[in-house]
């Protein structure tokens, strides 16, 4: 397999294990498609399912897993902490390896499509797949969520990529989209203070003047003597985490503080922790190739 | 393919093409085998091929080619700059993936057995397969080389582990072992005095008191505004690239001398290059399955 995408499809449901069992059931069976993890909140009334596997693969997988969730929620009777707006609320695809963004987008353009014919099922295209600016961010899009978008559809502006111009009456509406890996990366830093993990996260977002592909909050650590800048790494091959990293040490250095450690939380691609050694090492020249594992997986 | 282990053997041919061709074979036609690289450089007169792939297809393809080298190289004609005593001089395996150094401890063990009964070929196990302490060292068993064996074998403590107490008239000797990856690491220091090269290698080196798996020596650039420490890091999980760097740089320091850049030399394993990141980064709690890449390889 030398062609590998990654999708994070989310889907509204978090508290009944039956329907949770049937949505991930054709990934689990699609012998192209590695079901790396699946979790379940109760809190958010989310389902959160990671795979990945081939282009046509991870379209089979999907597209059944959409048709089951469509037949098994219903938005009407969905609550839950996290924001939504359908059954399926957002589908991302995301280049692993041998595949460009360009593909992973035709990917996400062919499900959309494909959904929404065979559903009836109004899908937005967000992120890379965006077809206009304001649609890149899917917070813009799922604004209003379920309840406020049979209003929000009618807008000339908000007519869907693909589908009627209606919501479905129980699955709502969906997002598909194309993104780059993202790494969820943490600092903690020497302090209890929770207002100095906030001034330095302030200092390190694009958001607020700092680096262009880092989202950053403070977050006070409960029961720890520490506090946490917790980041969302949108494109480490821009951003990288030693960028991240070095700019958190100079700002807490300012307020007297050290970094206590850091943690990535789920999975990272390999290529942003070899970026890391690279820089510390002052290596030259590398190539990926020398990487005996990337050889491996050429095969 | 989950369990995967990386042999290097090395073989006393580096003019002759048809010869080297015919070597590669077994490794190039072998489906369970991944020939990587081969390389031969004709002033030391030597191929060196590296393969990865399981034991069982690395044991069928390495013995045919240490069968097509007997037929094809008579040791008495060959001469080179580099140290050798064999048609097939050394075969070195290296756990790679799912596999622990005792199964390529075995594996090295059945190959030289194997080898030395269908060739009448004197085997000698070396390094993590070696059978008493003064043969772990490649260079001590090589000591003489193909012109001095005939004399050595007959010592009582030079007894081949396998195979006849002669030399094979036109093939030599062979050792074969197992032993950890090795990275080859070099580190450039701003300056042209070799000297202090020198002086930092022997700080840095197990062999004059530095670290425990690290071999080192200072190398002219000729050409260059720049002298190298030039590493062999044998065993990186105790070893670390990082350790080995920050000793170079503080010692460097005491010369008033900077590092310039560094460089790895041909393959190294992903887990060398990770491990310098959480260094660096301070990492915690990190697990090399949330590296998307080993999570494909697991399949």
């Amino acid at each position: 397999m030398s062609e590998i995408l990654e999708s994070v499809p989310n889907y509204s449901v978090g508290n009944d294990e039956e329907v949770i069992e049937k949505i991930i059931t054709p990934f689990r069976e699609n012998e192209g498609v590695n079901l790396l993890d699946y979790s379940a909140d109760p809190d958010h009334n989310r389902l959160v399912v990671t795979n990945v596997g081939g282009a046509e693969d991870l379209f089979e997988a999907t597209l059944e897993s959409i048709g089951i969730a469509i037949e098994k929620i219903d938005m009407n009777e969905h609550s839950g902490e996290h924001p939504r707006m359908g059954a399926t609320d957002v589908v991302p695809f995301t280049p692993v390896r041998g595949v460009t963004m360009t593909e992973a987008i035709e990917l996400a353009k062919k499900l959309a499509k494909e959904a929404a014919e065979r559903f009836d099922l109004p899908i937005y295209l967000y992120e890379e797949a965006a077809t206009r600016p304001e649609r890149r961010d899917l917070s813009e899009i799922r604004r209003g969520e379920f309840e406020g978008f049979p209003e929000k559809i009618k807008k000339q502006n908000w007519k869907p990529d693909f589908g009627p111009e209606r919501v479905h009456p129980t699955a709502g509406v969906t997002a598909i989209g194309a993104r780059k890996p993202l790494v969820a990366f943490n600092v903690n830093l020497k302090t209890d203070d929770l207002t100095i993990a906030e001034a330095v996260a302030k200092k390190v977002r694009h958001s607020s003047g700092g680096l262009r592909y880092c989202k950053a909050m403070g977050v006070d650590l409960e029961g720890k003597d520490a506090v946490q800048v917790s980041m969302n790494m949108t494109d480490y091959t821009n951003t990288s985490l030693q960028q991240a990293f070095e700019l958190i040490r100079v700002e807490a250095e300012r307020h007297g503080v050290d970094i206590l450690e850091s943690e990535i939380v789920g999975l990272v691609p390999s290529g942003a922790l070899i970026d890391v050694a690279e820089h510390y090492l002052k290596l030259r020249d590398f190539s990926s190739d020398q990487i005996i594992e990337n050889r491996l997986l050429e095969e």
